[in-house]
């Protein structure tokens, strides 16, 4: 199951290989797609939403819930 | 003491926090400065090379050593 959620901060394709590091290092199976343009991430695997925002927060940018 | 190490994939202001973050995160006392055109960090408080280096690489960006 794949779920989308709202990132403020990402601006390039350095930040959006920052979130899907953080987000992979945080959980090895998942499959994380970012889309700069709409500020979304989506991670497919089934991680836990608050496992996602401590990544998001921990790599520096501002987690803003399901997109 | 401040190190300066070359840090190479930071290429706006968000990547600069993330990397900013994940060594702040490692290494609490630590004071970071990012020199986005030099492709540049700098880290004051006496921080091991070794704990800024596996900071940036889990911040999905690539260590290059002092610079």
């Amino acid at each position: 199951m794949a779920d989308s959620y709202k990132v403020d901060g990402m601006t390039c394709g350095g930040c959006a290989r920052s979130v899907t590091n953080a987000i992979t290092k945080a959980a090895p199976s998942a499959a994380v797609t970012v889309d700069l343009a709409n500020g979304t991430v989506t991670v497919d695997g089934g991680v836990p939403a608050d496992t996602v925002k401590r990544a998001v927060e921990a790599a520096g940018f501002d987690f803003r819930g399901a997109a």
